[in-house]
């Protein structure tokens, strides 16, 4: 089984890929667009992207490629992720003078880098930070990435843990070329357009009001070339097969200009 | 008049600034953060902060910081994007190798930069690109900004207009550290969290759509501490002064857990 992940060797998607997929083959990836062109053509049976972060919120630009690809949903999966302060073997915590990170974990670790009184850059990956580093043998430099980052690249994690707040938690979707039957309990992802009209978002979300289905998540986005006006994209408890469901997505035809099924899957164990 | 704006002179917030308010003295800040707190500290009247782009969405830091800052918002205003492609005076067009700008600008000119078949740079601003294109002495590098970013700088354009959509407009917000009571027609921005349980949302906008208030826009953040769970933004239609808008936002607390009016200010004309 071959897994496509955004980021180097090291990155949190390949540890989220390691623990949803058993003993996958994964494709480091230098883009999310790669991510999903690695899918449809075939090269990979999968692709694993983050889709939200619970302090960073959502990662918009996947939400986009998900209504540019023609593409399923598979499977879900949650990330804890813990940031570990990472430099050469040898160097002490005290020695540090720059840390390097993506914007997303040096903000996420902003209390603690403050506290350490230290520089800091924004680079484009987090594994990415470390292989940087290991190349530019500065040993006054640190980066911030995961523990298996650290073992790749043969560094030293001087502490780990280091976020400033605990509850981070990445939840991962699993594409694919083509849609499953969850077993289970599931969980379904939807984008649709409404008429920009007053009440339009409060009709749409009667359809499932009115049927009890649970949202767990709203998300919009602008609809390019229609300035102010939105998709809107949603994820509720229930599968397509559930004659519940079936109604719901019947009745949000009526309101809906456009609406798409990105598939139903196992809702995984939310942390 | 003071007023704070994130990025370097030329910026395009700057440029919605000298649309927005009659000939106001800028205060240039390096961070979004900057500019809050001198509207906070009474350093300026007033900040101006781009809340929202019609093709690449929201600026989600932003709503972040309206949250964690007690101020008010007291006007809007639309600009139309219009990005050059900027280089030293003398240079030609197929001269160029590498263009730098801010990563959403540059995605914005991803057709004409292909067709071009030049190298990019993402850099952290716009204007702040030909602040160092201007410092590198690179003749066959280009930036792309504002045109007055290259008048400032004394630089030259080569092509204006060269974004791949047209409808590219960003929206602005004007924060200052009292509310106003709005002339004419007006919007009010609210931001507040529910009840974790099924169909919390839809009574929600039930309050407005009851009442036949317009909604103009939806953003959900995550809510720091508790994983998937959402603080709620939105716009709509009406002045709090309005009685059908007291009615319904009375009606709202009934459901939210928390509720915050951000002020309500004149509509500006939608573009």
């Amino acid at each position: 089984m071959k897994v496509a992940f955004q980021g180097e060797p090291g990155a949190y998607s390949e540890e989220a890929g390691n623990g949803y997929f058993d003993s996958p083959v994964t494709l480091p990836c230098d883009s999310f667009e790669r991510v999903f062109s690695a899918v449809k053509s075939g090269e990979c049976d999968y692709g694993l992207i983050p889709i939200e972060n619970s302090l960073a919120g959502s990662i918009h630009q996947n939400y986009d490629l998900l209504l540019q690809n023609d593409l399923s949903l598979v499977g879900e999966y949650f990330l804890r992720v813990r940031h570990c302060l990472i430099a050469f073997p040898g160097v002490n915590k005290h020695e540090i003078k720059m840390v390097s990170s993506h914007p997303q974990a040096l903000g996420q670790c902003a209390g603690y880098l403050h506290s350490m009184g230290v520089r800091i850059e924004p680079v484009y990956d987090t594994a990415g930070s470390v292989k940087m580093l290991k190349a530019s043998n500065e040993h006054t430099h640190a980066a911030i990435a995961s523990r298996k980052a650290a073992e790749i690249y043969g560094m030293q994690i001087l502490e780990e843990g280091i976020e400033d707040n605990p509850e981070n938690y990445t939840r991962f979707l699993a594409i694919a070329s083509a849609p499953v039957t969850p077993a289970g309990e599931a969980k379904t992802s939807i984008v649709f357009t409404l008429r920009n009209q007053p009440g339009a978002l409060f009709k749409a979300l009667s359809v499932f009001a009115l049927r009890e289905i649970d949202l767990t998540k709203i998300e919009s986005r602008p609809l390019a070339g229609k300035p102010w006006e939105y998709l809107f994209y949603i994820d509720f408890i229930g599968a397509v097969r559930d004659e519940r469901v079936k109604k719901a997505l019947d009745h949000l035809e009526e309101y809906a200009l456009m609406l798409r099924v990105f598939g139903s899957y196992q809702r995984a164990n939310i942390i």
